[in-house]
């Protein structure tokens, strides 16, 4: 099933930073910062194990996101899903990530940090946008 | 008891855009991209009557609220407290962030539209932030 309009796979790709909320143990939404790119429909961050986001998508995998432009904040892009932490290649999605948001190479971190990359895997089923 | 740090008063001054988290009846977070003020440490935004959002917080007053730069992204705020609907003047309010984001007056809609207008108090318990 295709979820995401065409104008908003363009507008994901744009690209611009997306803002993930996750369900803390009490309720509230944890909200962070990511780089986000697209599998498809499916939207993949790369993130580290153990990091609270990760912790609160395994317990709970409702995850919302939402990505506004920069340059016209009235543009926007909301969308929920159900989320995966995956051990899919989280390097080479924070190599494609970088050079579409910096522009340049992913700088290699420690190494043993660059092994508990992992990737969140984010499944729409529901969009809203103005754009 | 002050809970903000003038840095993070000075960036929530900026201003910056910032993405409000309410929750939906499902559990699941809903997003909105919004103009934010501050009186204190309250943060104060402005919304109409029967919103979706404004729903959401009569129901469940937890609020998260996060603001990044635009010019660097890397610099952020997030803040969780709690929200209430209040009928303060939402006009004064909209009038305030207008100027302090768009530079101009704000131009007065329908009537009757202005009326639904209503305040989103948020005082904040909670606050993580990377300036």
């Amino acid at each position: 099933m295709t979820i995401l309009p065409d104008d908003v796979r363009a507008f994901l790709d744009a690209p611009e930073f997306a803002v993930l909320a996750t369900t803390e143990p009490d309720g509230r939404a944890q909200l962070s910062v990511m780089w986000v790119g697209r599998d498809g429909d499916d939207l993949m961050m790369a993130t580290k194990r153990g990091r609270r986001k990760v912790r609160n998508l395994q317990r709970d995998p409702n995850a919302s996101i939402l990505v506004y432009s920069r340059a016209k904040p009235t543009r926007y892009v909301e969308i929920r899903g159900t989320a995966k932490i995956t051990d899919e290649d989280a390097r080479a999605l924070v190599d494609r990530l970088a050079r579409s948001y910096t522009g340049r190479e992913h700088t290699l971190g420690d190494p043993d940090e660059e092994r508990d990359r992992v990737v969140i895997r984010i499944t729409p089923d529901r969009v809203r946008y103005q754009l």
